[in-house]
């Protein structure tokens, strides 16, 4: 298959790639998270007519929506567009993402019964996601990376435990701190469903993947070793395989960046740690990903330019003291309201620098 | 009045005190930001009947809510019952507080304009809190000392220039970068207000106080020390005569707690930060605050008692290694839903150990 071809032979020069194993890319690449969503009209034309879930289980609208903002920014990656639930919902757990709200749960998660009638994740069932993967390989630009999608299990958990987005997770940790055998059977199972996710969209070839731990920076360091490490460790472990650059990423985790580092290729910093502090808490070894704060494409352009550069300077700071690499992106997700415009000027800017 | 020789003469005897400036407590202090609150059944009795900002203007429901934790828990401190915009309220901006969403600006605050319509404040318009501050003094056990309360600049700035509570503070952000001149009219006017109204209450007796920078934990390091520090540091150093302990507290702000410390007698910290990694942060001669996970006193009894040994242990170690002093609180507020019993034995535990 060309997907095949082009990931096995091309991979080691795209500049996303390059960066995450420390050759020099030709480029610095650049991406951002949330680049395929509502900062972009032709995003929110398609979403106007199709729900969230929906558009994460259609081959077409996945790889139209996925490839929108290479299209548009000339960006070095595409991520995958999909939701950290995606997987659950394969499965059969009866849950729905609903606008403005995030994903709700039918039936909360909370005892050891609950987690025995969790369904696992058989590969078929994420079929269209391969699919996608496979269609959007066939248009990508050789040079750009798709990187492929997944949460992590404390994060999937918060969302089984309080059956939607959290606050402050007093039941997760309740049943983390209170029940740890059942909360290990639920990270364990969870940590499967990620597995599987995974391989499938690695399987269809994707270049590079990062898992989201979206919400983990509500554990103190001690807390997401004990409870969440071994889980997490063992979802990058059984797709280290694929040789594939692997990204760990979460918000306001700069006491976790050490934990979430180890067992990943790449680092993501969200925008309250610098570069270079990173790689001190970290070591030598990782690359690391960010961290422009997405307000700063609020500011105007002298900000923005100011912003880049400086975060630019510290990447290659990062470099000169022990980071393999950097892939240079937002310390977060893309704001809604952000001018698309202002995205692709930044982009064009990084790649001039 | 008694209130005054109360504070004088009986100050550096209080376990909060004592801890805060570096001699040795009677016993270990420990209070709970948000323990007068809806964790607690009398509290929710007068809210039934009572706005927000009415419970606040009202001298006689502050000192009824302020002492309900008192009483209950015997806790080491009270902390006036108060909310970050009551000042702003006084000044005469036009606000609310919205149940289930938080203060409401009927116009934001985002030009130089904007800035210099900004209402000043007078000690005559908190004449209130000056009185609910003598009423509770002179019903405070002698040994129980009472924190001022107010916000700092930054959390204040945020919530006039967005317009209420704010998710990622692009407004706030934007204008702090892009208009710094604005930005730092608005943040000295903020910090005459925040001056005048802590000096209502230490005038009024109060024997610590407690500056709230809710939302600074948003910010950079570097953004924090150039927009928000000159401001907050001379709020803090204009109420340093009065000899008082002076607080400083903010969540998420495992990256800014040498900054925040240093203007402070007393840093707060989260339960993201080791309390041993917050006095190496910070350096030697500052006590600490905190730091127990609000959402540890759901997970039972065991974990609560291992938890609490766990911080107190820190807290010594802390001492060991450079701090004067450890004030055993959550890292955060206390949760809405936690039993008031959970607390009342927490503080009994605490006080044994």
């Amino acid at each position: 298959m060309s997907h095949s071809q082009r990931t096995r032979s091309g991979h080691a020069t795209m500049p996303l790639v390059a960066a995450a194993q420390g050759s020099t890319p030709s480029r610095r690449p650049v991406w951002f998270m949330r680049q395929a969503g509502r900062s972009l009209p032709e995003y929110r034309a398609i979403r106007e007519n199709h729900g969230m879930l929906e558009s994460c289980f259609d081959p077409e609208l996945v790889t139209e929506i996925t490839l929108q903002p290479v299209r548009r920014h000339d960006v070095d990656a595409a991520i995958l567009f999909s939701d950290i639930v995606v997987p659950l919902k394969a499965a059969g757990v009866d849950l729905d993402i609903v606008a403005g709200t995030g994903p709700v749960i039918a039936a909360p998660i909370r005892t050891e019964a609950d987690v025995a009638g969790l369904p696992r994740l058989d590969p078929a069932q994420v079929g269209a996601v391969a699919h996608a993967v496979e269609r959007i390989l066939a248009e990508l630009p050789a040079e750009t990376a798709l990187i492929g999608f997944a949460g992590a299990p404390f994060t999937l958990a918060s969302y089984l435990i309080e059956g939607g987005p959290s606050r402050n997770y007093v039941n997760t940790k309740a049943l983390m701190r209170g029940a740890p055998e059942v909360w290990n059977a639920l990270m364990g199972r969870l940590a499967d469903i990620t597995i599987t996710f995974l391989q499938v969209q690695l399987e269809a070839g994707v270049d590079a993947i990062q898992v989201f731990d979206s919400w983990a920076g509500a554990l103190s360091e001690a807390d997401y070793r004990t409870y969440v490490a071994p889980h997490t460790d063992r979802v990058f472990a059984e797709v280290a395989g694929y040789g594939v650059p692997r990204i760990h990423f979460g918000v306001g985790t700069g006491e976790l960046l050490a934990a979430m580092a180890a067992p990943a290729d790449v680092i993501g910093v969200d925008w309250r740690v610098p570069l270079t502090e990173a790689v001190r808490r970290v070591g030598p070894g990782k690359a690391v990903q960010g961290n422009l704060d997405p307000t700063v494409l609020f500011a105007g352009p002298q900000v923005i330019e100011r912003e880049i550069r400086r975060v630019l300077d510290d990447g290659a700071t990062a470099i000169a003291t022990g980071a393999t690499g950097h892939i240079v992106n937002l310390g977060h997700g893309v704001l809604p309201d952000t001018d698309a415009k202002v995205l692709t000027r930044a982009v064009e800017l990084i790649h001039t620098l």
